[in-house]
């Protein structure tokens, strides 16, 4: 059986399994206040050219999102973005469960446009009744989006400027950063670091067992971010295993290989679909996410072979689906797909 | 460096870390649905005599206590334990976040007493203006406590008996579980579980990198758990971490032997300090934690040589102290505090 | 200076406020038990042919959608609604606030669609990932809607329908119902009643200082009412105020003829800006609100002479305005505007 | 039957209700932007002697506490108060509906002392988990308290000097405060008004139908008050109601009459109880609520000729009492009862 299922079908990269194991006897302080995290956020801030970023290890994207927009947002204020946004779609309603209100505006391949974005924002703020209405506070994106699409720098850019024009917050969901990073012809870690109030580097999908590492470029967090995170049930008393296995990942440009690999599989794939067996992509995309339609007759062999998502119904006889790589996908299995 | 700081001071348990070594490379399904987690779940079902036990896996106390305290009480309810209680003192208001009360009651050597509950909820019931106050759902109780002390049996069965008289959920936070279960003469795994509504089996304080799991004893879990937990952020993707080493750590009974071991080198810790040392308890702890009160003049030099907690002054030249042991603790460390 | 700027511009109803003067002497019990509170819920069952109704009388809609709906749901659940609804748009977010998202779909003229709820809850069901998406628990409408536009029976009983074969709670959001009954050919109380699972008859615009009761028609009201209503700031401890102003108007039939009379004035308010002065209707309403359609260069001149809302604007050189007839609107003050 | 259940128990007094009729008539704008709000506001400003205050007209006591505590705590804050505060005991658990945690200390005469609370903050601000614990935002008294006891102007001034001290805000609960500020010797409004950070003058049971004034007596209220207000469902469409009744309230000193009237006659209601029948108080109370011991055997004959609240046993033959006196109590009813 081959397995596209997802990038979280795994266990860790064995460069983190292997500092797990090397660390795992000493004794440390506990709840983030330990020197293997302490050298994980300095490496993190080394990468992403934050000299002075607040770091802090959470364990899970939804977790990590709703914790940290409820950070940034005053109570009354919603979050703005894409209706197919992770926190609109795919969260259980986490980010409303902490009493924010997701305002959305129509994607376009999965993005947020700072076009629509200043659109929706003039309407607002002539409307006589803005008082009324949910105050946006933020604005989310993942990056790469939901559908494996990248925003590219001059849209990073323009996004982080009609923030800038309104008074918003920008925060960036990283869960697969790094596939992001590697696909990506010019945006950077230092670049969207210089961009973003607030992002988080995902580790979960990205080569490790749990972990995200949430940064605040500028040393920008709030106040008592320990009370913050607990409040909302995400500290973690041994948080030291996320630290560990992020400074793992930030050693020797680990995070960056793990996502060029997948993306160079992915994109093998992609050829392997469209290419040889002459496939439909779903949507075009450069990360380690690839969609194709395949004719729902084909469906039951595929499913056979290999684990994979059907995504949704293209039309009566069609289907998209999702095949996904990671740090753990070889080439012998997208070849044995081949 | 002695360390007696706390039973999260560590990484994981040997076998727990082999388990995950050995389990690395498969590739399963996600958010609890891998065969890891359904034969820890038979596991754990086994352990505690439960063949019909909802089993979810969780990571991190306050979470799982916040999360799951919200699944047994309805939206107006609020929830009972002593004043001492994790939830009342120390989890930063997570269940407060979640829209519920937390009820107190006094403390007896850190515990809730029956007939203290039984008169609280007689005084509630018989008030005119009990519709005005916060209804109480359910009673929370730590085993062992945060003092380390240990219900009896007959304690237990008493809160039950109660908890039946007035319809409310009896719910147990295992944090170190493995512990109380060690130093308790007659209660049993089997026994809490025929007790407790829902319970956690604590695994962070007991030798796993992160992760609880919660038991929900016949089958009894309210419908939609997946989004439930979701929705508190407390789902993780690659759950499977948390079902691994779970699997090991009721493989051949290491949770009740690291409960033991760690059980057993406290009560010589307490040796040491009380009759060779001549210090005084600060209370009578049979499980991991022990409390001496100690002169403050000889703080400085202890701390010098061992890790542990100030846990609060008793007197003007005097303060209680915590000394903790665990699974990684052993004997040569103890010995060399003697 | 005329007025339509809203139905909410005003005091209360004479009828209302002599009885509010004639019982104003009187000692009751408090928080909802006395006597006008419970002959005015006497009145409203036989009025809406509900024997069995529970009846609550709370202040405000907000109040009202958010405590209401809160009870209806449970706490992982959202409310489906078109995305012109007033608690998705003009709330502030007090949906949200109590934890729950809101689900919204296309609207069709201020409507949301049987059609088009039941192909939303088809893909939802039909969602491999559903458990990770916001269940849905409750359809909310408004009748009349936000736009001035009416259901009609068919289409209130096809909502009906797909409500019962998804397992979904229907709530009306009766704010202007008393215009709405007026307007509709065959929509009647009792009609509304049988359909829904919940209501409010809106009272702050229909004629009261304050107030609005709620009616679940089949004695279907969750346990604890006081306690859930109260828990969300929404029990008056007079609450009599709001019983004895409903006591008025269901007496005589009021309620009904205020609707009447507003209904009637805002069809010859229709009659003068459309077919006596020729500016295009921005929609069709039939009820106490009116949109016209206004060249920009006219809107000094009438907002001169007459209070009323700008809406939205049309194009460059057009906008959308809205004039509101109630109960307090006299002939007089439309054809002075004639 | 005589009525002393309460000081909700009746209508509005006379010339709150005149009031209300003769401005019946005129149409205003809404949600608090009407001129009786603003004047309303003048009259308050002046009595309170607040030339830059913020103010707003909500309804009804929980509410406002729920929501003007949001407004004034971090969202990871609590609310400091005594053991019998009205938040911690009677309001069904709406601070906590919000998030916030009560933190409580036990009460001396219903009252929150300050060596107390500096010594609860001492032992907070000491403790090496504080980040652990909710972090206190702000001290919650009520002015008079619940037992109808009052704080000197030296409490309330070393209250004030202790959240200074650990940057607390200081909020007083004004419900009856026209009968506490009858009964104090030296506390006035404009006070109170200096010491603290919001409060609120209590109208629902001070004479008017509903409505509550609160007040941020240096201009201090936090941004868009609008939202939040709304938000928590307290924002009110015809917020007039409550602005023309405050109108009153402040016009010719009725607020101060209405107090005072009612503390000369629960004074008298006393000398009734006390030194013609002999019986004890529970509470020495200067203000309207009285409290008094009374023989079971006697309290069925006293329940048929007077309304009051049985309070709470005080041992087994023995009851305490409650007898409230408003605005609408008039001097024959307390001799009739004598």
């Amino acid at each position: 059986m081959l397995h596209f299922e997802s990038d979280y079908n795994n266990g860790a990269h064995e460069a983190v399994l292997r500092h797990l194991i090397e660390t795992n006897d000493e004794r440390t302080h506990s709840y983030g206040d330990d020197n293997f995290s302490e050298h994980a956020r300095a490496l993190i801030r080394e990468a992403t050219g934050t000299p002075d970023a607040d770091i802090y290890f959470l364990a899970g994207g939804t977790q990590t999102n709703a914790t940290i927009l409820d950070c940034l947002l005053e109570p009354f204020e919603g979050v703005l973005c894409c209706d197919t946004a992770h926190i609109n779609v795919h969260e259980s309603g986490a980010v409303e469960a902490t009493g924010h209100k997701v305002l959305t505006i129509p994607n376009v391949q999965g993005k947020l446009m700072s076009n629509d974005l200043r659109r929706w924002l003039q309407a607002y703020f002539a409307d006589d009744t803005a008082e009324h209405m949910v105050r946006p506070g933020a604005v989310y994106i993942t990056f790469p989006t939901e559908l494996g699409t990248l925003y590219s720098l001059d849209e990073l850019k323009a996004l982080r400027t009609v923030c800038d024009d309104y008074g918003l917050k920008f925060y960036v969901d990283g869960a697969r950063l790094c596939y992001g990073l590697a696909a990506s012809p010019n945006v950077t870690l230092p670049l969207l670091a210089s961009l973003a109030d607030a992002f988080y580097i995902g580790g979960t999908k990205c080569g490790v067992l749990c972990g995200e590492a949430v940064v605040f470029p500028r040393g920008n967090a709030p106040s008592h971010m320990l009370s913050r995170i607990k409040r909302r049930g995400a500290l973690l008393a041994k948080s030291r295993v996320v630290g560990v296995q992020f400074e793992a990942l930030f050693t020797d440009g680990l995070y960056f290989q793990i996502g060029r690999q997948a993306v160079h599989l992915a994109q093998r794939l992609r050829e392997i679909f469209v290419e040889e067996k002459g496939y439909r992509p779903f949507i075009d995309s450069p990360t380690n996410q690839q969609f194709f339609i395949i004719p729902n007759t084909d469906l039951e062999a595929l499913h056979r072979i290999a684990g994979f998502e059907n995504w949704c119904p293209v039309d009566a006889t069609h289907t998209a689906v999702r095949f996904v790589t990671s740090w753990a996908t070889v080439a012998e299995e997208v070849e044995a797909l081949a």
